[in-house]
């Protein structure tokens, strides 16, 4: 197998450039791709909002992991832009273009860099961003594979996370939980059958999927936004926080949610726990899933999003069914739940 | 002493976020700065340019060279905010924004934290830049130090490398071949006097300073632009190719560039050697002083370039002084003279 160590860096950009120009014939702000200085686009009609997110392996995903799966170049990039564009739609806005910048060990598959562009690219489009191109990037070697992307995009009025008013409605659009679950699963050893259910938790946990468009569409009728990537009471907190309100999460609206990850609590928990605490553990305070949360007037929740509590007056706070949550044994997680 | 390990990731954030947000005050375009999904900005009126780029350590830097001098967080920043900002100039842009991502090992002082980010914000300040906002950014953890900048710049019109002409004259602002002297002497453990000469050398590598403004100053006058990261030859060679036409380097023109690298030279150069052959090796093949080498109608050089060469006839090659350039005694080299 050919390894990044054995061939050079254009015969490297040979395996990614084409995968990635394909791609960018769908994107019409891109004036000027890869190859020059800098890449040029067109931005003029909007403000432009812009953010950037490095996975490094064996912090942010490993390439083999407990339970004998494996993280390949495609699951990398499906998420290094997933996590990006998701940036871009919790602010309300298109994304336009990706800057990737990538770090590989020498041992590194050739195939795995053409899986990687091929996550990158299959994500966009299978997220409704497939005019989103991928304008520039960097290619270099370290002693283990790190990816860093840059997102940018465009919106007339970006949603902060600071305007969230006293009687609106928290809402959520896309998943949680679901990637904690699937994290869960993956760093389980022990032997189990992967079911349908199973397999879309590690497949949220590998390849996540934000509603990206709910976003943009909704954006005029959001007072708050936010994406959950380090999990709904953390991310709600910082809502509250910034719009300095209280928030009051109703327990039974997340149950469609806890029914999802409910077969891999019921896996994952151990005899003397109880696999219902699990299940909603996981969807009040597991990130990755990268759904958006937001909040709206009381009467008018967007299309795609679901009402999930309320913002009930001044304050910083966030309660689920009126009080603080307390992980009940769990508490080594509970550092992280606060 | 502190280090990353010791200290929470808001911590780490307390050591870095007042240096960039003191250094934001001067930025007019930033609507919205770090801390929420994304950075806002107003990039309206005109097109939009970005590149972005890695250094990871003992790749592109060391923490302590061969002749006992350190790189400081200060240095790491400085480069990767120059690297960066230096693609903005080569297109003839106006540097807007940064976007940084830094991944740190367990054991990097908190200190290096907050030197790199005063190495950053003081880079765009002592370049000219210090318009240009410190928008976002996204802090890790991994087994080295790896820093990605994504620099943002608007511009009227982009100056590509596709565009010089037969007739134009070669110029170039800045400087060649100092940074690979600074790299020789630190990699050089015989013991040796530090004068100021040398200084300037390592500063080159350690710091180098891009003409920033000259690039959008002149941008109406060019036919083509980049700047000089992988040496004066290869970099030419890009403009050749890109826009088909020869392009003959004058040597006697390098003189003064070969005068500040001499010293190093001779002190560098093997008993068997040329010091001479050396320093002009330096300039014509060393890479990442981060000058900008341009083309422009023979009659009209702009302020701040040297004219150090012409643009002779349609084809895709460079030579320097009618000959193809084959470094003397340098074979272990010519691979990336060519």
């Amino acid at each position: 197998m050919q390894r990044a160590r054995d061939v050079s860096e254009d015969q490297l950009l040979e395996a990614f450039l084409p995968i990635i120009k394909s791609h960018n014939t769908k994107a019409d702000r891109l004036m000027l791709g890869p190859g020059d200085d800098c890449a040029v686009l067109n931005l003029r009609d909007g403000l432009t909002v812009m953010t950037t997110d490095t996975q490094t392996e064996d912090q942010d995903f490993r390439r083999t992991w407990a339970n004998g799966m494996v993280t390949s170049g495609y699951d990398v990039g499906w998420k290094a832009a997933t996590q990006n564009l998701a940036d871009i739609a919790a602010m309300g806005a298109v994304p336009q273009t990706l800057l990737i910048s990538l770090t590989l060990t020498p041992d590194t598959p050739v195939t795995w860099v053409e899986d990687f562009a091929r996550g990158v690219t299959e994500a966009c489009t299978a997220q409704g961003a497939e005019k989103c191109s991928i304008s520039g990037g960097d290619l270099g070697a370290g002693s283990e594979i790190s990816v860093t992307v840059t997102a940018v995009g465009t919106c007339l009025t970006p949603v902060l996370r600071s305007g969230a008013q006293t009687g609106d409605a928290l809402v959520l659009a896309g998943t949680v939980g679901t990637a904690a679950a699937g994290l869960a699963l993956l760093e389980n050893s022990s032997s189990y059958q992967l079911t349908p259910g199973l397999s879309a938790c590690i497949e949220a946990q590998q390849r996540p999927c934000s509603p990206l468009a709910s976003g943009a569409t909704a954006a005029h009728q959001l007072t708050g936004m936010l994406d959950v990537s380090d999990g709904l009471l953390r991310d709600a907190g910082r809502i509250a926080r910034a719009s300095c309100v209280n928030i009051d999460i109703d327990a039974a609206a997340l149950s469609p949610w806890v029914a999802r990850v409910q077969e891999a609590a019921d896996l994952c928990t151990a005899p003397s726990q109880n696999a219902d605490d699990l299940a909603l553990h996981w969807v009040l305070t597991g990130g990755e899933d990268h759904g958006l949360l937001a909040t709206c007037p009381a009467d008018s929740v967007p299309a795609g999003f679901t009402r999930i509590g309320r913002v009930t007056q001044p304050g910083d706070a966030v309660t689920v069914d009126g009080k603080t949550y307390r992980a009940k044994g769990w508490d080594h997680f509970e550092a992280t739940a606060r």
